[in-house]
């Protein structure tokens, strides 16, 4: 008998790797946050004596949920200034709003909303992109999810940086801050090819081939963006990154909704990856990123929830059922965007996406302990066939009871047990009362 | 001061009419069932003498929903044979499925799963076409929720009738038994125009006509049904029913994704109501519904989650959600399927579809007393600019804490008061063992 930190006893387990398998009755063993041994229940039970057991005896263990796009402070701004044209809502809402009020307490109240929303629907990674990288860093750091913190790079002075080399150097400096934390890894975040200059951009693929740094750009959200490029400039943003060498498996590419097949060709054989945020796609009503086409081009594929303005929740189980809705839809074909591959999405081809697929994105020996539990015993998931439908199409975000990174509990039974959801709200509630 | 049953204290209150109203600290009081009183909080605490009052000081209090189209006992086949065509996820799986075990003890359990779902997640009023419809009514008026029940109208022999003649015998016997019920309509369910004969629904017309009771009948779900009815008959469905008489208020036509603009236009003189159900043509690939046309020529449009089989919840305001965000896409224009609109589609725009305008879909003085309360201390809602928004784009459905019929709680602190979940849980759970 090994001893080991926790044993988690499932119902079901999806470990996602292997790929579309449902194990029943199946068990973790668990020690520094490290997945030590997986397996068949009563056979991990007689190899291992746990110091702690979890018995999942009703539930759907799975990999935690990787948010692979995201704003997350952008909760304060939820649901203001709804149904109104891109232009207009950013013009007449989200600047005046952002410009009155981003500061770093807004920053780490906005992100705690949204630490605490993922974390209740499933979420154990994400991925930001925000002024004030420091503090999303620091808040994550202590609720103890998993992050990859973008740190901005835009051409104007703005409420966190003077311009992009004072960005630059900032996000360097919070980069070496973080280069050895288990947890939170910083990437570059260029807004994007048509608020960031060639030569800023360039800069960009220098410093971040220097150091193997990840970089995530929003990318032909859409198609004015693409029509302008290529009117203004005679290539698409595609082409012109393709130029400037961000290419490559360091690149995420967010939106990427019109995009010709030449351009899709280029994003395959650089293996850059690409983050499908469907649901921000359709409220802003930008187009449709045709993910089957990127997923028979290898590209890796990952699922976001953009910021909650555009969302306007941060449940990644909704995020996944409106992925398999639209695929259908757009595809005119039932069988596109099932359940299994929608699911490894949100997991695993996040983690590929993020260049974090050695640590998690599914359950595997040697992997970080990143984990969380479905209830069934819940009305609409209620009867139980199978579990990657019940997941994906029963909208299973509002189900989840627990939630652990590196073996740590974060929710227990659904009560959070790093962040106090009623001084939380009572905080929100204040600031909106104030600022208002 | 006028004595009441109940006092219902809102901190926001949409009673939906007057159209895109959000009152502040507003309150209604209820006398048998009824709206008696309505308006400023104060104000009404000035009239009124309650028996009892009911404070719901951080909540959205609105009409209950209205789920205009479903088959509440297909939740038994949640979750089964997903992912597949249309033909094949019915051959292989649903009549299979339903030739083993559709009897009246089925109906009677996955009825009451799909009322819990419903009760719990906002909907008061559903609409139902299954077999053994006098266990659903049964077990609605036991349970309290209201709904309009469609006997089904079947060519071929079935586990409930003997076809079109003994159906229509035992749904007319229906209809006499709840002529004078409060909170249950009976109404004609012919399937649909390509199972069911021209001379039998020339029957249905005329003994709806006769009673002057409503008729569901699915049409126009996808394009194949359109192009095989034109391709065999040389006319489409709409036609046919407009030559046999059918079209006319008392008609609902549940889907009409492929309509031309001719039998739009047939549908609109004859005001003929449509229910939108988006999750589940986007599910099936059946196509898009243009409900702003049907807005626009006013045509009476009521919203439906279908059967939990091809959706797989029963959770109006996710409907909402995906028919707001549908509505924005396949317009490419993010203002079309407003949060206004899309909430008045989910409750007067289904009383009216369902010919129950007078009674419920709004909260005014003299309709009956069916409302719903959201708890805005909920992550996902917070903060908190705009009621509409945060109900339809927050998709709320997960923050219902409060629901009523006629002045009954149903749902009281997110706890049901007519159904013992557990036990319902229990005998799911047996169900599935033994059966499946």
């Amino acid at each position: 008998m090994t001893s080991c930190d926790l044993l988690v006893i499932a119902r079901w387990m999806l470990p996602i790797a292997p790929e579309n398998c449902a194990f029943d009755n199946y068990a973790l063993a668990i020690t520094d946050g490290e997945i030590v041994d997986l397996g068949v229940a009563e056979e991990v039970q007689a190899r291992v004596s746990p110091s702690e057991t979890l018995s999942l005896t009703d539930h759907i263990v799975l990999p935690g949920l990787i948010n692979a796009h995201g704003h997350a402070a952008m909760t304060l701004p939820r649901g203001a200034g709804e149904d109104q044209s891109l232009q207009a809502w950013l013009s007449d809402t989200i600047w005046p709003l952002e410009a009155k009020h981003v500061n770093a307490d807004f920053v780490r109240l906005g992100t705690e909303v949204a630490l605490a929303e993922m974390i209740a629907s499933g979420t154990t990674t994400f991925s930001d992109m925000y002024f004030f990288p420091e503090d999303c860093a620091d808040l994550v750091a202590t609720v103890g999810m998993r992050a990859q913190v973008c740190f901005p790079v835009i051409e104007m002075s703005n409420v966190w940086s003077d311009g992009v080399v004072d960005g630059l150097h900032k996000g360097l400096a919070l980069y070496d801050h973080y280069r050895h934390h288990e947890r939170i890894d910083i990437a570059f975040g260029p807004h994007s090819a048509y608020t960031v200059s060639a030569a800023n951009l360039e800069k960009v693929a220098m410093y971040s081939n220097e150091i193997d740094a990840q970089v995530q750009i929003h990318m032909h959200e859409n198609a004015e963006e693409v029509h302008e490029a290529q009117a203004l400039h005679g290539h698409t943003w595609i082409q012109a990154l393709d130029e400037i060498g961000l290419l490559g498996p360091n690149l995420q590419t967010v939106h990427m909704t019109h995009v010709s097949d030449e351009d899709l060709a280029t994003i395959a054989s650089s293996r850059t990856s690409v983050i499908h945020c469907p649901v921000s796609n359709l409220k802003l009503a930008s187009g449709y990123a045709h993910v089957d086409k990127y997923i028979e081009a290898n590209v890796q594929v990952g699922l976001g929830t953009d910021g909650a303005a555009s969302n306007n929740t941060l449940d990644l189980f909704h995020e996944a059922h409106t992925a398999s809705l639209i695929a259908k839809h757009e595809n005119r074909d039932p069988t596109a965007g099932n359940a299994r591959d929608t699911l490894r999405m949100a997991t695993l081809g996040g983690a590929q996406a993020l260049g974090l697929e050695r640590k998690v994105g599914s359950l595997e020996i040697g992997k970080q302990a990143d984990f969380i539990a479905i209830d069934t015993n819940s009305l609409n998931l209620m009867p139980h066939y199978d579990p990657f439908a019940a997941l994906v199409h029963g909208n299973a975000g509002r189900n989840v009871s627990h939630s652990y990174v590196r073996g740590e509990a974060l929710l227990a039974d659904r009560s959070h047990t790093s962040i106090d959801i009623s001084a939380l709200t009572e905080k929100v509630r204040q600031w909106q009362i104030t600022a208002v």
